[in-house]
């Protein structure tokens, strides 16, 4: 097929969104954490989206989506450095647009989901570790899971479908989430009193944001524009708003309070939730998704952080694992070839196997996830610790970990600055080998 | 017609935009109010947003642009929850996109139309009140007047046009504004001394955001990409600048300094202006509209705030109101067949009557909006009340209503999170059946 | 050829995306700089944005653009407020998208571009100087640069290309920098201790929101949708990841902390730097000149401000300038026609002299950018004064050139509005002649 100018125009616009989504999630998370620790969150995901990016440029797309040679478990290396790659013709993943578009749409979904898991890990983790930590993780966890559920391996034999990623990346970071939060431990002085947010407009302008993007992360699955996109818009939009009313009415119940951050969190796990089942179902089943995502994600809170008292820093197990999860096997129950020509139909239409043909991706995803994460972080551990000092983590990562402070006002660091002017100026006669 | 993918990819994206919006408008606003009330006016437009979205989906869309046996009132029922609408085939409305990404478009519209409101009832509002305000504003006011104009009831057959909403949407709103803030009653110390933006890059971020998906906004009301979506932007971005040069320039000469809340508010004026009249009239118009615009808006704020001392909090009456009624205006005198085709010519270009019946559309809406707002105030004053009460206002809806600060330091909170904690483990008992 | 519904959408897309770069630009600077000057930069900006654009509309589009009878210096004034632009045909420029669309894509890069030096002069200009000052630079630099390089002016003639903005914008910008900050003079108290971010998170949303627009700045110059608009993507976002790896890189050596702000000036100096060859490279050679931009720019900063105390607040003259310079001279060394048939080769595909020819290029955009700003600043400094009285400048820009502040607390204004408003309510006397 040739490339058509309305599909890649909306896929250059998709992939565009979805890098947004990956600075909108440092803002989000920065505004949900203590004001010591905000920049540290957004170094980890500038510097990783850098790197996670080039990464994939090298190796990453090759090992996920290039020629299979091992039966199912992991592309060869004939795309390193994208060489064969056409920029001017399609790869058979996406027909109607440049080659190089759907490595640059992929890269963005390469990117950004090590990259949630910083939510967990937030206020306490060596900016060193964390470094080898997504780098390992994209390795051992994400390209072979890729490769098995949408490049063309051995969970796609079976009939494992994931639109945008509930399986190979909701289940997989929410799994893997829950073990680097064992792993790492709580923070100190763990409760709801380090759970205030530092900057509710910042958390705001995060959320909005990422809302923003998950339309190009959703609709930008179908690979093109057209009636499957449009679907999956209005699906994803429901799941979503469904889902935040859910969570503000739950926790009106509980606190007494409407939240924003309640709003916000549901609208998030709405979108997370419905993430692998947007280009399967109907908008009314996508209602009925969203209420399902909504209960399951609240009460994940509830079990994992209040009553297992597991420091998952800003719930990413829940709000993307567990929505995850149920967005994954509700295909099983309500997609439709009515819908989708090329998905599979679910329980309601006739086809009860494939929610346990889901049920294996889930399964899988959560046991690559979690015991992936937990094995690296115990070796990372073993090697070069993966936790700050308590000094550090009760002075805050920003200045520890990066000498920068996410506000400040110029009276306050005049005299700071002397000290840090005569070291920098010494390494600087050392840069410059000056004597 | 088959659906076209360049049409579809541009309706796709400029969904998206017209989304975006929204939490745009709540970042604008909020920092435009009082540090105290910065949550308030998030959790009034995320909450909103979720609960109209849900409305549109269930019920709104088929009274608004179901088939109408009423005789121009009101659309029917039929396509509650969606039913019959297609996914894979274009409705009338809009011949070369899918079905439910038309619905998706005048979804984003429906929710965040009476979000405006928000800019006028702010800092005083009760939420509880506020949700059942912002239900029935929608069913009593947007969704006929949406029929009326765009659904092909009586205004539209009378011959009234409205591009993107200037009758419809900033008309019926701005006039609603006035007999909200009327009802409400001024805020306590009402005066420039409460009327300091907390935070003017939050606000700027905001209208910056506004400004972005706008063009979503007007050029997506084209419903298809081309030669008309490219004339609404040009001319959506010509009236914004003027109109905001404009409002620089009055305020310097007012108060000696120019001002970048002025020049925000100018832009935004600009863009409300324009919407109506964006797809039926020339670049050149647009720049003498645009002058109207911010003269008439500009002088809004005076005679309204100024003068009559009505507490219209963010001027949503002047900055919508009188700037969609001097646009909806300029269709009848600038529009032309020569740039639509498919619209009206008006008073230049050889049609006065469609002067006068773009002021029906407008006095219609206008009447609607005032009436209908006023009396739905009332009600609701009678039933639950409406404002706060004096300790709540002097303390700040956030703590009060929301139990959220915007801003927080970890230690002053170290303290008060004593009693949340206390009362959320009392709550937690019962929620759970714990003893 | 007819006008293509992919590719307006996509052109629709790509100037939406270049307009939130200019506020985007706002809040990266803002952030950066001290909280007393963080409303002066807002304000430039947005007046700015809006005095351009209606400059572009009236003349500058048809200097820049119009036919050409001056033989390659300047174009005409056929098309001053647009006569004669088509909305419904396509220009030559632009052969399948809306003429009016080309001029609004247009419109973005003439908005942009002097806006850029709002880095260099922040924090000590007058602002009424500053509105001179870009309208000057862009009637006798920006128009005439763009004339000889896109609108077919001696510069196209003598082979020179620049497919974004690399000569015509960062190199002249870049090198304008220079004379601006040279004239200017330092800030007071110039050294690290006046150079400490206010805002982090600010400068962060900013940057997220530059990088998301360059998308539409580098891929939308392909002024089409398709395969060459696909392959500029990734070029540009792997250079912008490549060049901020390398900053963190430097900076971690140099001052021991690896740095956010490092990574997000870096990213910034990878998309300036890629701009004019992201439409001729493969994405091969645009990650070594991601590492070459990120060496050279981070190494300007060491020069200009370290050694020679070249006080360009927000260093434009590396991470535009020097960026802008390397990447321009990439085209010499790496185009091909195989990724852009009509763009040339160059130096490793056979054609050598196009390296020679680029140079002249970015000689000229140096010198006119540089002596030209210089010219400029001298005239003005001479007629009305360039710079604040040191007391404005202590005291910031925001209230002595504003009466704004960013950050605003309820309380501390209280005293403050009396004065104000009595002000306010004489001027008002004489506004409305009353007695």
């Amino acid at each position: 097929m040739p490339i058509d100018s309305g599909d890649t125009a909306w896929m250059l616009v998709a992939g565009s969104l979805v890098l947004l989504m990956i600075p909108a999630l440092g803002l989000f998370e920065s505004g949900l954490l203590r004001k010591k620790n905000a920049v540290s969150v957004f170094m980890q995901i500038f510097f990783g989206l850098a790197l996670l990016s080039v990464m994939w440029f090298v190796f990453g797309f090759s090992l996920a989506f290039g020629p299979d040679e091992s039966g199912g478990l992991i592309g060869n290396m004939d795309w390193v450095f994208l060489k064969g790659v056409p920029w001017d013709e399609a790869l058979d993943y996406a027909p109607t647009i440049p080659g190089v578009l759907f490595v640059k749409f992929q890269l963005m979904f390469a990117a950004i989901t090590p990259l949630l898991l910083t939510g967990t890990i937030a206020e306490r983790m060596k900016f060193s570790s964390f470094i080898i930590f997504i780098a390992s993780w994209s390795i051992l966890i994400y390209y072979p899971l890729v490769h098995w559920v949408w490049g063309g391996g051995w969970l796609a034999e079976l009939g494992v479908v994931d639109f945008a990623g509930g399986i190979v990346i909701h289940t997989s970071v929410g799994m893997g989430a829950l073990a680097a939060a064992i792993v790492l431990g709580r923070r100190r002085f763990f409760g709801p009193a380090i759970e205030i947010p530092h900057s509710i407009p910042l958390a705001v302008t995060g959320s909005a944001l990422l809302w923003l993007g998950w339309f190009g992360f959703n609709a930008g699955s179908a690979l093109a524009s057209g009636s499957l996109a449009g679907n999956t818009v209005i699906v994803t939009h429901m799941a979503s708003s469904v889902s935040a009313l859910i969570w503000v009415g739950l926790s009106w119940m509980r606190t007494g309070k409407p939240s924003v951050v309640a709003a916000v969190n549901g609208a998030i796990a709405g979108l997370a939730g419905i993430t692998p089942a947007s280009g399967y179902v109907s908008v009314e089943h996508s209602f009925v998704i969203g209420i399902a995502i909504g209960i399951a994600s609240y009460s994940g809170i509830i079990i994992f952080k209040e009553k297992l008292k597991i420091d998952d820093a800003l719930d990413v197990s829940s709000v993307h694992g567990v929505a995850g999860i149920i967005g994954s096997l509700a295909i099983g129950i309500f997609a439709s070839k009515l819908v989708n020509p090329g998905g599979p139909n679910g329980l309601l239409f006739g086809n009860p196997e494939q929610l346990g043909i889901q049920a294996i991706g889930v399964g899988v995803a959560a046991a690559l996830g979690f015991c992936g994460t937990w094995i690296i972080m115990k070796v990372l551990d073993f090697l070069v610790g993966v936790r700050v000092s308590p000094e550090v983590e009760d002075a805050g990562l920003d200045i520890s970990e990066h000498a920068e402070r996410a506000y400040a006002d110029e009276e306050e660091f005049k005299l700071d600055m002397d000290t840090y002017v005569d070291e920098l100026e010494e390494k600087d006669e050392f840069f410059f080998n000056k004597k």
